[in-house]
């Protein structure tokens, strides 16, 4: 199983942590050393989730070596939805004009791209499928509330899209050496401690702490796990991508890892938390640093809770 | 690939045609003629897609041979979530204190349920499960607008779940000989017939009788289809299980297919579209019907667009 490409998009208005004074009370200074965020990126009034998938598939396009027509299947993450009949899988169907594919939206919160992924292996093993497109896409400031103290200030939006194909299909590919995911919804505040209800005021962060201490020690534990099962030890691994929820979590798995910071990859001062996009855009942020033979993990962490990551070979 | 048990909820709020004369201005005689219903059910207020979805597990949990512990896969399908965060098939884990799970939740709007089994095929076919547990629950009336005279009266609640093993488990098990998913997002009116956008004054259905040209001759095809690829005439069907929309539909459908009409399972009359649990609950209150040796095709299509069918022999 090959990653073939990936891109991202990011909405062009930078909110900066000044903005939220009068929303819900929060100082930069107070936001930044809490969280690392100083900017995030906002979707305009017309763009949501599925025009920011559209926007990183039409970029991912122009990096990959084979039409998008000939994909056999288009799977959608996010736990931000424009529309939920409409999903962002279809979406990008439709505009792209793909025919003969199955396509499905998915979410398991912020973990959604490695189990988007995971189902495209489950599609490849029955056969079913050869070629996928993978696109996440987070609105999170469409369903944040701005003057919340406690979660109003976390969010970013942005996109991304990835061409996954189950044969070798280029030099460049990088190789999944495994994927794998955990359900953790038995776990601490489990499906409480973050939420997101379209019918009752969008994001809610109810136990912040909870969410922070399951996700230091769930995404250090599944990252020695995965490194583990494939006989590497954390020094073989060259670059280190972990979901971007807040710098303290990054921090704490850093150093309990025992990984050099130089090989961690980190978007959360610019971008905040963009929900199952974050791994993504942190690779698709750094593809010119990947050399021949190198190990990459993506490590993530999801509300809900959930656990995944996935182990590449450049 | 066996379905082990099934079993469904609904809601006790019974809703008739009378309600929406002073809501969307249509009469019994309108809307029973136009679409065959008579009655929905309609969640309690304390009730969403995760309480009914836990409701209907609890069901099937004292139907099945094996305890719920036993499952390593939770899939979850609705296109009318509670929280996307703490996604259905999270909340179901958390309830049943089930662990070493992998659980995600989907959409493919009124076919999710078959993708959301054939999401359980791929996850069979690495080895990565064995035995799944696969909820679908729609809060439909969360949604609906009840003043709107295109859609208001069409939805109903409900859910349903299904235990789903790689083997045989029982000699009562289905097997499933064959399930099949198409995204059709490029056909017709496809992401815009039929939307629910969270943000944006839930359900609509903007393009009707697109929606149902294209119900009726996809569901229509997908059932020759999945026939003809496993030798079958529809002669040797026994009992045919359609996505409930619209009686207008199904009779369709059934014209087109040419398949007695009492092979044919109908609820919408009392419950209306319950999304992508209809054909679930046409299954579970259907199963004393069941004798060995029977064909039965549970066939779907979707708003996005999508289709589906799974064939399965009792």
């Amino acid at each position: 199983m090959y990653l073939n490409s990936i891109a991202h998009y990011l909405p062009s208005i930078v909110i900066d942590n000044d903005y939220f004074l009068d929303k819900n009370g929060l100082t930069d200074e107070w936001i930044f050393t809490r969280t690392g965020i100083k900017t995030r990126r906002k979707a305009e009034p017309d763009e949501n989730a599925n025009t920011m998938a559209i926007e990183a598939t039409k970029r991912v396009i122009e990096l990959n070596e084979y039409p998008i027509e000939e994909v056999d299947l288009i799977i959608g993450g996010t736990y931000t939805p424009y529309d939920t009949v409409g999903t962002m899988a279809h979406v990008v169907q439709e505009e792209f004009a793909v025919s003969d594919v199955r396509t499905v939206s998915i979410s398991s919160a912020c973990s959604s791209l490695i189990n988007a992924i995971e189902i495209v292996e489950g599609y490849f093993a029955t056969g079913k499928a050869e070629k996928a497109l993978v696109i996440v896409s987070e609105h999170n400031t469409g369903y944040s509330v701005d003057t919340d103290e406690f979660a109003g200030h976390l969010w970013g939006d942005g996109s991304a899209a990835l061409f996954v194909s189950k044969d070798r299909v280029s030099e460049n590919d990088l190789e999944f050496l495994e994927i794998t995911t955990q359900g953790l919804a038995n776990v601490g505040k489990g499906t409480t401690g973050v939420g997101l209800q379209p019918l009752n005021n969008g994001i809610k962060m109810r136990y912040g702490k909870d969410v922070f201490i399951h996700a230091c020690n769930y995404m250090t534990q599944i990252t020695k796990d995965i490194l583990k099962s494939n006989d590497f030890s954390i020094n073989d691994l060259d670059m280190l991508i972990p979901h971007q929820a807040n710098v303290r979590i990054l921090n704490n798995v850093v150093e309990q890892l025992g990984i050099e910071p130089t090989r961690v990859i980190s978007n959360v001062e610019r971008l905040g938390n963009t929900g199952c996009v974050s791994t993504a855009i942190g690779l698709s942020e750094n593809l010119d640093k990947l050399k021949k033979g190198m190990l990459v993990c993506l490590t993530v962490f999801g509300g809900g809770y959930s656990s995944g990551a996935a182990l590449l070979r450049v």
